[in-house]
């Protein structure tokens, strides 16, 4: 079976390093580029963090920084949550991988103009270098295969009552996005708070004992603590990986096709995924949203993840 | 124990009828008086069901008209679940109970100065009556104990994907009401969900055998049919009744204390209950919001209400 | 000639009370009765006003206090410009004059319903009590001869650079009674600060020498002092009471017919009198909207309004 | 005395054409490029124009296309003005000169990456070049010496009662460059309404005899039509070249400081330039607002830059 070519477009941020370790080393997903935007961290932080992630792991992907902020609005970042690097926790040795001269908006053009048509695009940060690129170059939308990206909320939000982080970060971005065409396949707050990663979870992936997992534990250690002081729970939420982990194996999320549209116009309400679920509003839907995720089996896929870097 | 004085402010409607039916003959309640509110279906159609019930259940409580059309909005039906005369389902006898001549809202506001500050306001329609009663005479705001209200939702809305009908169908009265400074408890989409009137209840109710378990049956064989079609769902949420049988016994209902907005700017998302669930916004709670009912506690109560028709 | 029956729904403040003396003492106008609202002072205080300026004047005109805050928004007055009173200038002998009993909502409201269709409506501070009587009771809208308004602008706003005091004051308000579909003369700032109130106007008004150019200088002086500190102008404009010589002399004002939105769903332009001067939206006009003044003869009316005073 | 560098970046365009022809062939003015966006007409389109105009006038400046369409909005173009190819009325031979294969955006990043800071940016279209750059490549921020921009109003718009084409076209472009922190001098309708091109000015132009001055007037006998058309007058306003006309004698324009917030949340007034005319809102100014132009002056700048021709 062919392997789902996917361009990874992410702010690392502890979920998206694990949505990294899944991506870069599966039997099922060809990882053709790390684009890197900023989000959970400014720019000149989450491009060294995922460095950081692909050194560590042997990865050998090209990372290109992209867009350092919003398309239109002002900054706004995750400190709280993803602590002072954006990536606190894990230890890492010097960096010696070298971030690519391309900005990873013409790294997206150049790569999508040159495909077949069969370009998965993963965003797990705002959506603001995938956004650009088609502004930039509108051809670029015919040829992407589909999206798949972590954000939104059909219930409610993380940052605001209304909004999930990676929308409300871009909300204008993940607007144009959503009114592209191209199919789409959400994984909101609405799954991904049902993979909270609990200490035992952190124990059971540790015990693999290669350098993912310790990775992974690291990471998780540091993550759960600011989750449990933010929103009052035990373990944290593995937002992004959810998204590799159904490249992986689809069987794993519950989808349903709903109209969807971004709220970009209010002020109380900016960044809301407004999904329609029962679709009164009689219109086409416009994205496959994850309504429910077999959590068993998403664990067993990260640890087979992790997994495979001891065979490695 | 004394009981608990409440104007019932309400747009009948299905689950409007309930609520009546429990309000109107309880050990733990005073009705003072009913005032209605255009919402499931006109005015003109709201007040004549409001009167068809009293005058079913053999109920002595004075009904009033009030506002025929939102604040500020345009006029916003329910007629799809409600059905044409706004209480499709049983037939009633003609009609010989009269409308009182006082506008609802000076009901409201007489009724309150008048009191020692020990009246509940229960709000099962848009909330129109009561925020226009505080716009026209303030003074009545300290008066009020607390309100009680069956509105919005922190998950998905059943009008739009952001907004529930009561507040959509004037969200401008609910930003009344919500900013009042009064004791709010909010009985949303996220509880009323949970009590689904399968038709298995429906039997139960009907064996008791009674005119207010007669009525409750027709009712809810109508509604069912029109929520299926709608939603989907095999039985239709009780939505109305939550907010009295909360106040007949406070334990069915689980509250959580959030800062609530209503947002009445955005048009997408008009009409949004944006409740800060998790206290990340950092805002003094404005209501209490109720997360989960113990519905066989609920159905209890429902039934109890009913019965007491029979010893009356 | 018929008198024109007008009721004068105001908030006195200086140009209000301008207004109020040349209405209560013509030839062309009826004056039925006051409605006094929240505006450039509480309600407490402009409700003083009102009866203070008849007392003085010897005009026996009932007065009425209606809403104390707009239908929604939070209260916003106008101090700088009108002082601490919100009619600073003038000494008033002590207050004999009674505030009548009814709200001015209910006035209005009963009034209108007596009447037969031959009212018109005069507001020179923000519309709530018209709007509030329109949703208590919607049977008066067709009974509504016209509605003269003070208020808005096409061109740049006095409190933001997109709206006018009375109309970003309540423009909920506002909003309702521009879409009751009642004829509309709407006196914007485009016109009125057309008529700024020089120093030798003031000089000129003086000289008529009666109790009525008394208060029109000591108002002015007062008025033309607080325009300069804020808006830069030798002369304050003379706004509310172009809506008075206008019914007194048509051929004052050049109207034009346009389709006017206000905007009550910004936040930034919120209240803006959004009219299409240009007609290239192609809906029908709504309001017949001021575009140029004979600031002659204005100040002709004026004059000769103040007279009357002397041979009363 | 040195030339002012710029950048022209347009959507020819009438009045796009005339501004291209006075910033071409101008001791005052060194064009280093010609940046082409949508909105007049399609990109497609305006890039061709921005061509023909150079090839006709033998101008040898490159020419970049850069975006199609609006950061975030759906694309406006505004036929109804300029017609069929964006530039009806002349007749151009055969196109020859080639369109620049890089991204306008691209050629913007570079140029001014390369520069010292001596680089006027000169928008007469929808900003999102501009914006794009900004966003893609921060650092270029601190190197735009000014931004002169022909754009919205603080009277009434021209495509809706709030907001001008150039600003409603991409108010989110605007909104980015706006806050920028750079200078900025905003040409808005408030003062490019007052040069009008009447038929006497196009026989002025015309006499000159060049083939400058013949395509001036094949543009404005086309661009008349539709503007009386569409606005009732007998000139078309030339909007565009105000900018370059000031660039080339200051002295033609009176501009005031004043803080310009761009609306792009609302639905209704979206894209309307907040200027703080009166300065009651106490923010820092943020733009020299153009409040009048010395008419005569202008359109002796214009005879004279089309006369440069003639010399050439």
């Amino acid at each position: 079976m062919e392997k789902t070519k996917i361009i990874l477009d992410c702010d690392p941020g502890h979920d998206d390093a694990v949505a990294i370790t899944l991506a870069a080393n599966s039997d099922k997903i060809e990882l053709l580029g790390i684009t890197v935007v900023a989000g959970n961290q400014t720019l000149e932080k989450t491009q060294i963090n995922a460095r950081n992630v692909c050194q560590w792991l042997g990865v050998d992907v090209p990372v290109y920084a992209g867009c350092g902020q919003p398309m239109v609005r002002e900054k706004m970042i995750a400190g709280d949550i993803h602590g002072e690097t954006g990536l606190d926790g894990p230890v890492f040795p010097p960096l010696t991988k070298e971030l690519e001269k391309e900005h990873a908006v013409d790294f997206i053009v150049k790569t999508l103009m040159e495909s077949d048509g069969d370009i998965t695009m993963v965003t797990t940060g705002p959506m603001t270098n995938l956004a650009t690129a088609m502004r930039m170059e509108p051809a670029i939308i015919p040829k992407i295969k589909q999206i798949v990206l972590m954000g939104g909320a059909y219930t409610n939000g993380n940052v605001t009552p209304a909004a999930e982080f990676n929308i409300i970060a871009d909300a204008d971005a993940a607007y144009v996005c959503f009114t592209s065409g191209r199919p789409i396949t959400m994984m909101g707050l609405d799954v991904t708070r049902k993979v909270l990663c609990y200490p035992e979870i952190v124990d059971r992936m540790e015990k693999i004992g290669n350098k993912a997992s310790k990775l992974f534990a690291d990471l998780m250690r540091f993550f759960c603590k600011t989750q449990k002081e933010v929103f009052g729970w035990e373990g944290g939420p593995l937002h992004d990986p959810v998204t590799i982990a159904w490249l992986i194996d689809p069987s794993v999320v519950t989808l349903k096709p709903m109209h969807v549209d971004i709220d970009i116009r209010s002020v109380q309400s900016y960044g809301r995924t407004n999904c329609d679920f029962f679709g009164y509003g009689g219109q086409e839907p416009t994205a496959n949203v994850a309504i429910d995720i077999d959590a068993a089996k998403f664990w067993d896929i990260v640890e087979a993840g992790l997994r495979r870097y001891s065979e490695a």
